[in-house]
């Protein structure tokens, strides 16, 4: 048996994001949880570093480590998405205020220090928001990106379009500067994208289907999916809505629930009606090099089966 | 019955422009074809002049008035596709070099001449390549946008990406100023994106039908054909290619064939890598105002019964 | 001696238009003026267009023939200068309504007969305004190109800034897709920047000496230059403002007035922070190749001078 | 009298860097030099961060703290400036490599953290290079920028154009999107541009009265001008070259050398042409607010005086 995967979750929370955490947090044979960073991204930072710390706690995982990071992208202004989630990004369940504290270290240091650390190839580094945190890390210390195993990320969107804009996905229209950085770092990138998330519907069935787990962190992910479904619901017509964040884990876990390509993929920074893009040469029209693994399959059954088996485990 | 509804086909043939003329002149009951105007897109403008002229001769329609057009896009350079249809834009067949002359009135005055005089709300628009030709009448005319009845263009692309680029399709991506200028003209416009054509595949069971005609034409098309899906059977791997330029003119004469939404679309200008893109807000997310119906869905049994059963009347 | 050089004027007047055609038509031994042609640019085409028949008629030049061109730039939205010229372009002087009629022909049409028509190098295109009409004109008969004998455009302005925003001159910045299409046609380029125009003061002392001149056209004139100037003498804080036009013909008459540089100009088209603005590199610091000549230095007296001897010939 | 105001020196050495830092060295009356952080621009961090300590060494500052910074811009690659300061960036003197030893934090760190434990209002930023650690520290700690009593720059040029493209300075154009940040900061901003700096040539009459000195510092600088003076000699044909940096200093000893005007700049990030310009709207017409304090003229003799006089303490 081999040691369980080093990771780092980079996260802005958001109930989806609290999804991932938990299935980290369920699946520690496979996930060696080193540090959590939070990022500006769903919500402002204020309330991403504390709904870390609330989903830490609500799992009995107070011994978790939270580093804050950057509250607001490299470049850009920050733009938040209470519309879906809510204003605290933890909108649908009531919980107490956490008692952890954050660690007083930097995230961007963390993230630095801990890849200088660990041996070569090792840590992987799970971005569930913006990639502030990472492009920053990558600009103060460029010996790290030869040192990360992967990234593996949510974020972007082609041919399903984008959600923020017609053109862009949240994530990466947030800090389009940092998604540029990290796509072009060198680093292996897997990219979860809304042509993945978007077949990942939390239906009924499967909503029912965690609530059955009986357990406090299930019913209360039960409280938040019913929230964070119904801006999809409305804006679709979808019998729920979809899940982003735990894809990130969820390959971590079992990649051969997705299938994709190795393909180019750069970020649209000059042009207002498309900054934020992740422009994927699917079809290889460009001559651009591949620089990302593209995902554009699921096993919509398996991604839910895996969840709620890891769920029940919490 | 109604008069038949009076149309000007724009277009820079190209096998499957041929295909949409062919569709045009089999339909007089339906269409009065009033002029044919030319335009640098698929091959330089002495082709594309050329070969609107050998598709008329092919088809016996030698009394057709073609006017020749812009031989460069607005702003940018022309870029040509000789490797999708060859160098002519007609390979695949051998035909005679045409002996009907070009008129001499220069295509966009033709157009801004036409709209000028027939009634307000009578011609339609149907444009098969770069927009270029539409573009220019609309600078130096600009009280015809009010008297068009409808612009149909096949052009653009969104859940499918595009063809020229990662983004972009390229009969936008050739000339995407006169495009901007047509979207924004007030002008109703019906787009046939690639979302719609790459549902049309020219399967060996469908040319062969077109086969059975046993016409000169429709012996011809059949050759076009097969050279020209050559290209993307090549690059998706499939049955045969998409069919684009036909579902222009398919859309008039049977308008139920197509779904699809109306909504806004804006076209990129700024940024290198997404230029040419057609934005299209199909979600709504963007506030802005709704200018094009944007098809995305069509019935492609349908389409090939309609085109073969006309194919047969030449 | 030689014939009189062959010019077409494309003009937005404008009062500094005015004085330029002025001084053109008060050289009948030195220029041929083949034509004027009108744009949109200080104010709307409907006034420039009626501008210059009134400056024809102020002038005894009634039987000249006027073209109308474009009303709009042939990409982006119009602006117009009333702030400057006030809500007609002509104000400061009452004066009857036109009764010569502009020509049925297209000014760019006209443009590109004449080019076509007259011994190729024989024609200077001397441009006043927005390059829209030579824009189009290179656009839809690129043959004209390299029959032009020289474009004298006033415009542009770099080590002064701008006018209408602090990067970019009015009459580039208007339209500046024609401006590039005009600086990239090959065609030999003089520009006549902010840089020139600027050393132009119209002081008190020098309108007094058109005041003396006595005639009805120079009392014209005086009364256009008070309403004119008063705009930059609240800018600047100066002494009279700066006249821009008139330095287009002076330099056909007296090139040794001015000095300048060949050097590359480029346009900016991208960035609507410094769109329009004209990139000269004086110093050859970008490797780009020489097309215009930016003139940089003027005889200020000698230019006053030669205004004055001329206005007293009309 | 006062205590000396406390200052943070930014710099890329650079023999301009060079007579910058020892204008301050020579000064601790006036100014508390809390120390100097090095960033890449004129030659890459390895040789700036040896540089600064070299200049230490030879001025007998050993005991300075010198902390290492980014090794290239926020968004955009790296460029240099080996054509104009030689390979080393200190070019033109044979000295000793420096046996002083970088500080172990990051300069960004020490930026945040000395800007925090100072009482607000009392550091000064002195930036001699491009802005990379200082859009860092606002990064990672906007809390800082109200705590800054003034940045004082060399960098930008508006009425001179740019030196390293037509329209961009060196310093802007590497890091254009760390002088957004800048400007944007709130941050009371002052800049010394090329339209400054270019008035104030190393004529040889000048450089022989730094020679008089006879101090080994003075030599060196001499032999250091002799070398930087002739990449602008032959540019513009000078006697001398354009003194950058030592404005800056000048500035904060001697502000009544400068003269400028409270106005809007804004720098251009989105177009390849442009990309780095500072755009200074010196006549305020954009109704942008005013964000900076750009110099424009300057009392040359009286800087050349100060500078000799200084020089000649060390």
């Amino acid at each position: 048996m081999t040691d369980p995967r080093k990771i780092i979750i980079d996260t802005d929370p958001g109930q989806d994001d609290a999804a991932a955490l938990m299935l980290a947090f369920a699946s520690p044979d496979e996930l060696n949880l080193l540090g959590i960073t939070t990022v500006a991204g769903n919500v402002p930072l204020s309330y991403t570093s504390r709904n870390a710390r609330i989903v830490c706690e609500l799992c009995g995982q107070q011994a978790r480590a939270v580093y804050e990071g950057a509250d607001r992208p490299m470049v850009r202004d920050l733009v938040t998405a209470e519309h879906v989630h809510g204003k605290t990004g933890l909108d649908g369940a009531v919980l107490p205020e956490p008692t952890m504290k954050v660690q007083p270290q930097h995230a961007v240091d963390f993230i630095i220090d801990t890849i200088r650390r660990e041996p070569e190839g090792t840590v992987t580094l799970c971005t569930l928001g913006p990639l502030t945190n990472i492009g920053l890390a990558l600009q103060k210390a460029p010996d790290i990106a030869p040192r990360v195993r992967e990234l593996v990320m949510m974020g972007g969107g082609f041919f399903e379009g984008g959600n923020i804009t017609p053109a862009a996905e949240f994530n990466i229209y947030v800090d389009p500067h940092a998604a540029a950085a990290v796509v072009g770092s060198g680093i292996p990138v897997t990219m979860m994208p809304l042509d993945v998330t978007h077949q990942l519907m939390t239906t009924k069935a499967r909503v029912a289907r965690i609530a059955e787990i009986g357990t406090k962190p299930a019913a209360t992910m039960v409280e938040w999916l019913q929230f964070f479904e119904r801006f999809d619901e409305e804006k679709y017509g979808s019998d729920g809505g979809p899940l982003h964040d735990p894809t990130v884990i969820a390959y971590l876990l079992k990649p051969e629930l997705f299938g994709g390509r190795h393909c180019n993929v750069e970020i649209e920074l000059q042009s207002e009606l498309t900054v934020g893009m992740t422009v994927v040469d699917w079809w290889r029209v460009s001559g651009r090099k591949p620089n990302v693994q593209v995902m554009r399959n699921v096993d919509a059954d398996g991604f839910f089966d895996l969840l709620i088996e890891r769920f029940a485990r919490l």
